[in-house]
């Protein structure tokens, strides 16, 4: 007999951007993985049960939720945003493939979300409205030469960037790091949008200049986007200043 | 006296994957200026009006927009995936940067979606789990040179490439050239995911090696995704083959 996994996601983090189709994927589960904070966002059932686990856990987590899954169960994965960019997706896909043969009998449903970008853009003006990438800032998972090499080509190649997991306690420097490569293929005056905690009560968005992006103003739950050469302020008064990309291009890049 | 604009994601085009959020925000607004397809996505009430508009409009539909709530109305523009990914949020910025005074204090409210990049991946995998980008394919507003310079800087750097509006009946050859220039950088195994309708009825999700992707098999209503010399696909017998971007990386690239 074989269960039923859902990797779903459950967005940014306020119960109003949760889809339905989520919260239906939620209500059809009884075993819920996740790293703790996200499966604590859950009001669950008496009959439905939280396994939490810590955050650089993906491959385990995801081998006992299909483990569990294999059994028969109705099991739930669950990432914060999106679990297809850079969350739970993808290492259940690595655990099946590692896995037994029988896991690749299991059903598998991924189910979208709002991903962190896409909500902190949302709060600022359009800042991804033209061609952009997304790139993880941790250095667990690949090596640093590599991420720097691909912040030289995109801010060369004049495309808004969004970082996710810019920085923690074990990776301090490399958000700084960063900014130094982006600095010399961007302007100074460059925008950089510190976003973090998109559309909840503990909200805060601020925007500086490239010359003076501050790398503590960010941690690990923060979603940092660098516009492009392109990307404009339209300052409002009293109200906050909308930060935007064009949808067109003269072609002109750094 | 100044009214309210919200510009609203409405998601891949399942109603199951609309936010809560977005349904309210539907329910708060008075006109609803959009593309024809997307307007009639919604349900109205005999109170609400909808203003439909064609497809390469978004400026003056903006500017409309603009213009109604200037006078003190509740107004939506509506768009499909997330308002910010080459949709109207940009546009709307644009609309208010070059419009009068008075349109910087109008109420702006950005309500963030599911874009398609998001729903197409969950249906095959996860092949954005990895580093990635997302590009607009059309070259009414950016020149074809420099498409192909990000194309080629993307592909070099290791990045899954999502392609938005591919082709068109004004665009006939575009994709098969990016195809051409991708092939320089990328294997020809390299999986390319021809993504239409995700999660609707008429949904087609298609992948082919990049050596035989053929442009005709997309239509602007087309994401289509590249992978990057790491995304792997995971054999499932007679279920669809997953799709995916592994989360480490070796440092190797094309």
């Amino acid at each position: 007999m074989s269960g039923h996994v859902a990797v779903i996601g459950l967005g940014p983090g306020n119960a109003d951007q949760v889809t339905p189709e989520a919260s239906r994927a939620v209500a059809d589960a009884r075993w819920f993985y996740g790293y703790g904070p996200y499966v604590d966002r859950l009001a669950l059932r008496p009959d439905q049960v939280k396994v939490a686990s810590d955050n650089r856990e993906e491959i385990s987590r995801a081998s006992a939720a299909l483990e569990k899954a294999a059994g028969g169960e109705r099991v739930a994965v669950v990432s914060g945003g999106d679990p297809g960019v850079f969350a739970m997706a993808a290492a259940v896909c690595e655990a099946i493939e590692a896995g037994p043969a029988e896991w690749r009998a299991i059903d598998l449903t991924i189910v979208p979300g709002v991903t962190a970008m896409l909500a902190v853009a949302a709060r600022i003006g359009a800042p991804l409205g033209h061609d952009f990438c997304a790139i993880s800032l941790s250095d667990n998972l690949k090596p640093w030469e590599l991420i720097e090499k691909r912040l030289d080509a995109v801010s060369a190649a004049g495309f808004v960037i969004a970082l996710y997991n810019p920085i923690s306690k074990a990776r301090p420097w490399q958000l700084g790091r960063a900014f130094e490569t982006l600095r010399k293929n961007l302007p100074a005056t460059t925008p950089v949008i510190f976003g973090r905690a998109a559309g909840r009560p503990d909200e805060r968005i601020e925007v500086f200049p490239l010359a003076e992006a501050d790398p503590e103003k960010a941690d690990m739950a923060t979603c940092v986007m660098i516009g492009s050469p392109e990307t404009r302020i339209i300052e409002r008064g009293d109200k906050p200043a909308l930060i935007y990309t064009p949808r067109f291009s003269a072609g002109a890049s750094a």
